[in-house]
């Protein structure tokens, strides 16, 4: 039963379950860009503080982030990606580089990474682990049963 | 001006302006797997008529998904990926690995895919198209300038 059609995303959907928030996403990536406390993310984001202090704990209480005494400030807290934060760097190189080609402005350059183990500007591509070449979805099969209802995405979230 | 810190990820603002949105991804995870068909969105997602009609007005509108009529029966509509929307897969992708790896349920074992290219079930992993080399968070070089607040990123989204 490993190929179900009902059965075929519920990764995606459970990921999207924490993750289908702007806000969350640019906490995120303030997060990567080390924005470590409370008030540079508000300062940065322009968010109110109710929603970032919610953010935050969602972020917190799904184990993305976590909260650290600041050593040079025993007054402050730091929030802190953690092995399972800092492994949404794919998601979000993904949405930067999809951004970056559909949704460009030509009055704001894109942002320019650097990949430090070639010195070169990084362009991220998808690749398949097993031979390394760049994936894009005419080159992937799947399987289903057509017809059957996936009801674990049944739901109000809206 | 090409790094600097207040414009650094526009494109990631931009695209969570289309994208951070439960139900905008499951659709384009159906129309992945084919899904093709105003009723069949609706049997796979369980998702009331009026949201499937906002979010794929949304789509189309911006050009992420085009209506075309079906030549099999004059009196359906077909919804279908357009490039633009085609180009989301690596996203897609990166949502399933993370989901996957974090929250994986061992009752429901992950969908397999599989790479046409070399026959080999997929794993998709973010590269460095220089490279070849696989990137995470820790890979990446960026500069900015502290402090910069981002005022592209104010709004009020919740």
């Amino acid at each position: 039963m490993k190929k179900k059609f009902g059965h075929r995303s519920c990764s995606v959907a459970r990921s999207l379950d924490i993750l289908s928030d702007r806000w969350i996403f640019l906490i995120l990536r303030e997060a990567f860009f080390k924005v470590r406390h409370y008030d540079h993310f508000q300062a940065n984001l322009g968010i109110a503080t109710n929603i970032l202090s919610n953010r935050l704990k969602i972020l917190v209480k799904n184990g993305i982030m976590k909260r650290e005494n600041d050593l040079e400030d025993g007054r402050r807290i730091k929030y802190r990606l953690t092995e399972k934060g800092l492994d949404l760097y794919p998601i979000i190189l993904a949405f930067m580089k999809w951004g970056d080609r559909w949704l460009s402005d030509e009055d704001v350059p894109p942002l320019i990474l650097y990949h430090k183990a070639c010195r070169h500007s990084l362009t991220p591509v998808m690749c398949c682990e097993h031979c390394g070449e760049p994936v894009n979805a005419r080159d992937v099969m799947f399987e289903d049963i057509p017809g059957t209802p996936c009801s674990e995405f049944r739901g109000h979230h809206t």
